[in-house]
């Protein structure tokens, strides 16, 4: 029997309801977002009593397919004003499906100050004082908490870290990986700030003794998976020791520098001396050289064959951090000057410690270099203002709450955001399709929401070339896939597979209809993308968002981007056309 | 021949234009709102190199008119991101009026670090370098500017403080007063930001050699003065030793206090213990007790009647501070909580030396409070957080940047604004009408855009109930006829004699007409005040405003205000048909 756990953080208590009717087959982002479409009033104030914090694992999440570990999660976006979901591959949401619960909605304020943890397993739900585990660092805890509840294999771990504890709008929300690790998280858009505002610290998701998934047609679901893992298994980038295997997704960093579109300094080059120094087969090497071995990458959350997630180690062979995703790299590295992995990797490992999301943390220091709070390229600095955010203080203070207030604090007008989220990795004067993503994306600048780079960078689905501005239709018809497979609790990372080899399209379908025992086609997949953004963008609308936020900032308009010395030049009115229709 | 000066901070050159044949008869806030409206892109960054500053004399200013001598300055604000026109009481706009200059445009940006300072005179305007001006308290610089360019009988000083150098978004223009003190501020919504953002710390006006400034139509000019000078001589809010000669704007905190408006503790009371201690009233008896005399207040421009500009003395009889307005003494007292006027002087003079709006500031620290950065009533611990904005620091950069910010930064959701800026010293939900002029103002929450506490408080042109709801038309009215006056170039404080006395008002446009040569009637009054917020209105529509941001705080909905115990009750319908037609 699926259910809704309700969670009051007014009242301190946690009751399951039977899944509505209004949402049946809606998992994953579908559910998340009309959860918040529905009950979250679009104009409350994000940390106020009124916000809510949803989650929810994908339709075939906790299943026997591939790559399907995302758990979803949705609220008002302190960082934006706007609808936020976002997602991260755990385990954890793998156990509340199993447990048959297919969302938790965190409600309601205390009027106390504390925090407090949330236990859910399969006799039921319940809230204990977490004070105990608060103004730590998450890579301390987290072993404890693993502990105390029976172990990694029996428990996953949700919680935020002090960010979230200050309400910082930079502040994620951190899952424990395979190992055990803080390393795992929904991180933007401040959905860490949200939790912290209910005093909820830490969820904690035992499925002992909860039964498989039900299956509405086993044979369906079965052929369907199989369609897809062949699909990961064949093509190049998702293979076994193919691209993402090998460098995970910092294979990127040499991709996008040598495309111009490697956003540098923050946002004033498009590509970066450094580059290499800091790519992901500089990681590889790295690695092989300190640990004496091949390390090839890691599973993030049960059941993934794309194995993209990496490790760095120190020069004495011991791990330092996991996992250096592309964007991490990236915003640390080219967008702050730095080219030192062992920086970097410090850096990394401060975020996933103090809760932090990596692409805003990065996006606000690079503001802040040019502030002129320190120099470019300066990783020891950029290391103690880390600190600075972690110990709460005034700097720290503005610097977590990102990039934009970092920017009117601090004077700067170059401020690279959409709907004030820092944009992420890739330049979309460099690259155009990518920045109509930016624009239109109801969730602010957020590649994820429809990831154009394939066809424009690496030639999935064809190849499109970057500069072109005719970039409309790309943007919504990848937003409407995206938002698909959101809801699917498939990991993006299967669109590099399904857009090339159709059967692995075909597959996801089956696979869901097997679960679901609905008669979905290629066409729906289209039908409940759009129906997923129809809600965000209502939302979005209801909170004051017009066409004027689906704007780049002004600067990029007027300075041109080195190499190709391109600025900005889509109008407007192709901007709107993108959601016209 | 008017004309008006064009400014360019990129080039750093000055020129005179003819006044454009469009902008006929426009002055004032008339003639600011529409360069803003035609000159600015409404999408621009406020500190980016596209905004201007425009300052503008009004039409009577220069003349033997009573009590106006406004200067209007507008600009996109950097706090609220729409229109701002702010405007202050000084000599400098009339001598700006005296050499014809209708209108200062500044515009661009320098490209090299470093501020400049503009000297305008009969001769012509240039710019110079004015680095060895920066980093000081005005109250060091003031002096040594009117002494270096020939005296404060000769000149006025228009510059920004160390607020403004930083580009906070709290910082004010500062103007000199009839005794050359850096004290008569065009304050709120961040326009010395926006100077700070182009470079331009002063403006020096010599109007030397200037001729009397023409009239159309002398008898008719001086018609309507003298019935204007009647009835500001007459009211007893006006008089000579009326209330505001004899108690200042502070003799409105018992009066607000009374009726339960008078926000208390960051707008958590609408009564405050400590206001006997720090009303007009005590500021008079203070005052008599330290220097041996009844000291009735002075004029804060050339050619006012009403003098209504206070000044606190030290214990020992030395002047403090000039002028503790009824909006800057209810900042640092009621809503801080505290009773202590050599306090609350202290910090008065600090804001007019760092150049900070007191209205932001006060309601700054009284967030800062809810933050849990000092105790509400620590007086003490209030002016040490000046003091960090005045340096600079990071938390200065927080607290300087205003009350959503400082919000934001130490994660306080009751943050009483509207549009970004902080609410000034009136409670909504003890004062409906208050609340709808807050509510659909195109300044964001600004008493000074329809000061509906004439009638709801005061008594003044009729009595209205303050918790009636029933305000949308005279929230419109008073609006328009509020842009008329504000165009005019006279004192708001006319308006509670012309509301009162009808021959006021006529007198009023009759020296309109004498000077311009116009038949304007009556009927014209709320004509141009409505073509004034018209401009403003598109303007912000332009910037992305919807009827969403006409709302008050999510807070006042609910939280119901002692001693009334009402809540914001008004309809959003009700709002939004204040300008529907």
């Amino acid at each position: 029997m699926e259910r809704i756990l309700r969670v009051n953080m007014t009242s301190r208590t946690a009751a399951f309801e039977p899944m509505p009717e209004a949402y049946r087959n809606r998992a994953g982002r579908w559910l998340t977002s009309s959860i918040v479409h529905d009950e979250v009033p679009p104009t409350c104030h994000p940390l106020g009593p009124n916000n809510k914090v949803v989650f929810s694992p994908g339709i075939v999440t906790g299943t026997a397919s591939p790559t399907s570990s995302r758990i979803s999660v949705g609220g008002k976006s302190p960082l934006t004003g706007g609808i936020k979901e976002s997602n991260a591959g755990t385990g954890w949401g793998r156990r509340l499906a199993r447990l048959g619960i297919r969302a938790i909605v965190v409600e309601g304020q205390p009027k106390e100050k504390g925090f407090w943890l949330l236990k859910v397993n399969a006799r039921g739900a319940e809230l204990e004082p977490a004070d105990a585990w608060t103004g730590k660092r998450l890579s301390e805890i987290y072993p404890a908490l693993l502990t105390r509840f029976g172990g990694k294999e029996k428990v996953n771990v949700c919680a935020i870290g002090v960010a979230g504890e200050f309400r910082m709008a930079a502040a994620g929300i951190c899952f424990n990986d395979q190992e055990g690790r803080p390393s795992r998280y929904a991180g933007r858009g401040g959905l860490g700030a949200v939790l912290g505002s209910k005093g909820l610290k830490a969820i904690v998701v035992d499925d002992s003794g909860a039964k498989e998934i039900p299956l509405a047609d086993k044979a369906q679901f079965d052929q369907g998976r199989k369609k897809l893992g062949a699909a990961l298994g064949a093509h190049a980038i998702t293979k076994p020791k193919g691209a993402l295997n090998s460098y995970g997704t910092a294979v990127l960093v040499n991709i996008l520098n040598e495309a111009g579109g490697l956003p540098t300094h923050n946002f004033r080059e498009g590509r970066f001396e450094g580059a290499a120094k800091i790519a992901g087969e500089a990681i590889f090497a790295g690695n092989k050289e300190r640990t004496g071995a091949e390390v090839y990458n890691h599973a993030c959350s049960p059941g993934c064959v794309i194995r993209c997630s990496n490790t760095w180690h120190r020069s004495n062979g011991s791990e330092h951090t996991s996992c250096i995703e592309y964007e991490s790299d990236w915003a640390f590295g080219a967008n702050c000057g730095i080219d030192d992995l062992d920086q970097i990797a410090e850096l990394n490992l401060l975020c996933n410690d103090y809760g932090l999301d990596t692409i805003e943390t990065g996006g606000t220091l690079a503001v802040a270099a040019d502030g002129g709070l320190w120099r470019f390229g300066d990783g020891k600095r950029a290391i103690e203002l880390l600190h600075e955010i972690g110990q709460g203080t005034p700097l720290g203070r503005i610097l977590g709450n990102g990039a934009v207030v970092t920017g009117r604090a601090f004077g700067v007008t170059r401020v690279p955001h959409v709907k004030g989220q820092n944009m992420p990795a890739y330049e979309p004067r460099a690259v155009k399709g990518i920045g109509m993503t930016y624009a239109v994306s109801t969730m602010g600048a957020d590649h994820t929401s429809g990831y154009t780079i394939a066809p424009e960078i690496l030639g999935v689905s064809g190849k499109l070339d970057p500069l072109n501005p005719d970039k409309a239709d790309l943007a919504r018809n990848f937003q409407y896939a995206t938002a698909f497979i959101d809801s699917t609790g498939h990991c993006l990372f299967i669109a590099f597979a399904i857009l090339d080899i159709a059967s692995g399209f075909e597959g996801t379908v089956e696979e869901c209809n097997g679960v679901l025992g609905t008669k979905w086609t290629m066409d729906d997949v289209a039908r409940i993308g759009k129906e997923v953004l129809d809600l965000e963008r209502d939302f979005n609308r209801k909170a004051g968002f017009t066409a004027l936020d689906d704007r780049l900032p002004e600067f990029m308009r007027t300075e041109p981007l080195p190499p190709h010395d391109t600025v900005w030049d889509i109008a407007d009115r192709e901007i709107d056309r993108v959601f016209a229709s």
